[in-house]
């Protein structure tokens, strides 16, 4: 049986990534990709790098709801937040599966989604029914999801970094730093001064701080983790939980890398008395048992951004540092793959009855 | 069935793309992998990018023929010429297939393999019964091969870029210019100060000239496809052929490109008299009817080195100056992939029987 | 004496190197630069790289001519042409020296512009009076021009490599190839996807041919090179030469790095009969004799785009190749310094009466 | 008056840097530079970018003291830890002026030189008369210094970028986190396969963790700020002080960036209580009143690293984040010319009663 997909808005970096991703898809098909400026045109015109591939031959089209309801059992939202979640809403109404890659249904919360997106939050059904896709912590819940909210490229780092040491108290959860440096491609293919080649390229800098948008993405999914020590996220359900004892504040600060994809998630905790390093590498190794995209560096190796290039691998590194009382957590992943449409159909194949990794099993491209 | 493949050399970047290759190829199992310095290593240990494939879990033995002949079907050769040729000998001996992927099997002629790579050729019998592994011209020949010398990469790009031009007289012979750049991995792995990333990055130049040891190699499969008009290269015998009537030498000019993967060959040639645009594009519609590999752009575009990626496309463009009376012929391909590793692949499946797009299909990683 | 000058678009990339190279220039203080969208701002402000010196507080107006004039002696045009015709005609009105950094004035015929820039010529007069700036065949006639068109990136490197060779005869000049490679800042600073950091980093393509408008510059000069052996360019006048027996065409072929600065250019020449190295290498020699700015590599040396970054060089290396009859000749510039800013600079030092290489001194930044 | 300087070790990147800074100083000459793989050449022949300069034609020399002493005034010593030091003894032997860019005679303290380097530190009276040479906190004693220890690449960027907030005790000291990225320049010009192009480019990866060298350095220097609260640290003595109520550690974490040239420090700290925003600016503005080389950015502004590139800047930008406590302090320079060449020129200067800036005036090349 295949799977026929959409994909609305094809133009931008995810809405490619996901075209390359589904060229050799064994079991989803996309049918249709939608594009205001380049409808009429084939797939393999807009991007020659898909031609000799089948799907080359899939139209472009207007990104009406009722044309993408007669063809479509699941659909990608590939826009950015707001035309999401209007047309969010309009095909969950029609019954299509829906997998959002923009933020608008991370937040738990409507007014914490209005207060760092600065727009009310219009669909509060589909905001209800949304399972935010991270497999590793609610894959139980996303087999059965009629709506996935896509994490965000540094959550998914983030957070896949900091779960194990935060659910097993290894760290204080009151004192934690990001220090997150992505590819360029993060910053969308709009044509922006910013993002020209002549000025990323041989450069780097921070940008966008203290309040970049993913902080209370990764705060709300950090602090559900702390709430309840004996929590196991796969099952339990989505409201937001208050702080059971201690806040968690994270300060995230995120840097613009010269190259294309990734993103390493250098983070900065302190260390609970007593903690030893066997019991660390302990719990990331339970955490993540049988977990097919994590892989925990052996000790002394740390991640570097090429080993997960176009992969869905997200590659931690664990050093103690008892001289300093830390432990320091590097998180590497692709953040177009991982962080965007790889995770975007990772969440079909669980949505669509299929294993979590079809598709998606090509090694980096190393060199 | 699965073969089972041995990999002599798997330290620098040949090997290393030959490693990518077989992580997920369904039917070409890499049993064991040689490097004198890793040996005792596992794969996964030795490229951490591997890590989470079952090949990671392949040995690194000694480079010894009697291990390879004990385990292998096949044999890639991933080692510098010189060694190759000595290793081919003994394993050709133990009847064992081999892909070589140094040169030391593409010059049809000792003497002049004596000439530009300053040593002798030891090997007379192996040069005798080696087969031109590019398989869009030698397909038949190499699937009853039992040992397939490799194409140099530039002379892939180069050859594929002329062929139909050459074969169909729609340029003069005696006035080429090919203008090639290359990634930096076509340096291969060695420590050189001059590979360093702070020599290359945010740096061009051109390198080697007038002497690359890619010229007699490009020289000698060009002037093949002229010596006869009517030449169907699929069928001929591997003899080396005198120039009928016309000399053909090639002015080959390559340079360094501060980027990892890709070929592109610019390639300058002085139309024939009458020729006009429609009988150049059929002659190489026709001459690539069929084969997967090769794709021709639409006039009017040019082909970009990212659209290769990591993938066996050689992508050509067209583009005929009547103002100059010139044909300028652009051809793109990924010097590890298309231009070494990924052709070796390809060879080996067209030996063992299998489909020789096999393990090559995935489509680039672009952006 | 200290010069005023102005600056008509400071947004843009030639814009900002000349305000770099304005910096510390000890002769020529910009006095006042303009700009649609930033007027009102100081310079420091528009270029954070610039705080910390003087010209940081040099004050952002609007592109007024009666404002230029009230504060300049001598004013930059870095707009794109048309643009820059309408400015240059209004400045000279009034007096002021003009270098003008667009196309506008650099082709003598008012019909080739047209042909070529798809605009009629509204200004006659001044390209009557502009004198093309290129110091090594006219910095007699620069020193009293009032208006200078300022080269082309490509013409400069292409020009300086070509010169010698076409003066002295040694070429035939009916066969000439440029494939030239030129740094992403040639593509200006304009908003555009294809400018983006993620479609140009880690790729390589051709563009724009056949056509490219800098080709009937190239030619034009060219043409009045071959066309009287025995030309003293430094003393002729301006009008455009009849063609002296032989046609002058050039295939000229730019390519897009992914690199900030610097352009590559390949030149692919036909010895004529009985010219030896010696000849080859003393023409060159004799014709850059005393100019500051010209390096030719002594044999066996190629150049490196990195060795010319941030300066007015023009690096030039000759490659016979008896083999196949023919000269390479490679010629390397920073098309941001020599090939626009830093040579509109140099021609300013030139009207002005000040030393050639006045400020453009700084060696360049290598690594 | 001119000061004859010598350059023992030219072949790695900050030798290369002090060429290129001293091929336009108006009043250091560098006559003649040392290496045992190259002397005998001349300068020109070995870094072809220096051709054109006077300083081409300085003599490459076996690295004797006494040829040194014979026509020097000054040396920089630009060779490894451990060569260094010998080096030094043998010229304040002779009665020279030494700036050693190694780590020698960084350290204080002789036992923590041997802990961290791994070898005993042979020269008691060297280490004893070494000025730390930061200009903005010692530029008095390196007036009168006869031996200058150049400060490390990092612990410029980060001792810069906290001094003034420690001085004025705005922050805890005993939780600070440094996420510091440098451009691959900082792993030198050795041959090794970790610094090939194609092991860096289009990647990056944190590095050396827990225990980079440059560790000691920093907490040395920032303990010495905090020891005495009313510290002058200009008038100090050099003797290592005790701590004075608080310890003083630092979490050092270095990354590797696919870019040349360039540190960024992140560092995070944790504000004291009532700390506000004026305070901080006011501290920092005062500590670096008068100070040419460091740029305090403007709120809401944040370094980027091409902006330094070539100079001596130091950008600093500050952003208090109260919501989590915190002063995040960003701290950017080029790691060659400020984290070693540019800065030991700028203690020649100082050493030669020069003005500190001389010769080190240009804008950065930006783009």
């Amino acid at each position: 049986m295949t799977i026929r997909a959409g994909l609305v808005g094809v133009t931008g970096y995810t809405g490619m990534e996901l075209a390359r991703l589904l060229a050799a898809h064994p079991a989803i098909k996309l049918v249709c990709a939608t594009s205001r400026t380049d409808a009429g045109k084939k797939l393999g015109e807009l991007y020659p790098f898909l031609q000799g591939f089948e799907l080359a031959e899939t139209e472009i089209i207007q990104p009406e709801p009722e044309l993408l309801a007669a063809c479509c059992d699941l659909v990608f939202l590939a826009v950015p937040h707001g035309a999401a979640m209007e047309m969010a809403g309009k095909l969950r109404a029609k019954g299509l599966k829906v997998v959002d890659l923009s933020a608008d249904f991370r937040l738990r919360d409507a007014a914490t989604y209005a207060e760092w997106y600065g727009q009310a939050h219009n669909e509060p059904d589909c905001l209800a029914e949304a399972v935010y896709g991270l497999p590793e912590l609610y894959a139980e819940r996303i087999r059965t999801a009629k709506l996935v909210a896509n994490p965000g490229c540094y959550p998914t780092a983030s957070i896949l970094g900091l779960y194990p040491a935060l659910k097993n108290r290894l760290i204080h959860c009151e004192d934690l730093v990001i220090d997150a440096k992505s590819g360029t491609s993060g910053a969308g293919r709009k044509a922006a001064v910013g993002s020209l080649f002549c000025e990323v390229h041989d450069s780097f800098k921070p940008y966008g701080m203290p309040r970049h948008r993913h902080t209370p993405e990764i705060e709300q999914e950090l602090t559900r983790l702390v709430a309840e020590p004996g929590l196991t996220p796969h099952v339990t359900d989505q409201g937001h939980k208050p702080l059971a004892g201690e806040a968690l504040t994270v300060s995230f600060n995120p840097h613009l890398l010269p190259l294309t994809r990734g993103i390493l998630a250098s983070i900065y905790t302190r260390l609970r008395p007593g903690v030893d390093e066997a019991q660390i590498r302990a719990a990331y190794a339970e955490a993540y048992a049988g977990q097919c995209f994590v892989r925990l560096l052996p000790a002394g190796k740390l991640p570097e951004l090429r080993n997960v290039r176009g992969t869905m691998f997200c590659d931690i590194a664990l050093v103690p540092d008892f001289r300093t009382g830390r432990l320091l957590i590097f998180s590497a992943i692709d953040n177009l793959c991982r962080g965007a449409s790889g995770q975007a159909l990772a969440n079909a194949n669980l949505m669509c009855g299929l294993p979590l990794e079809l598709g998606l099993e090509a090694a980096p491209i190393v060199p």
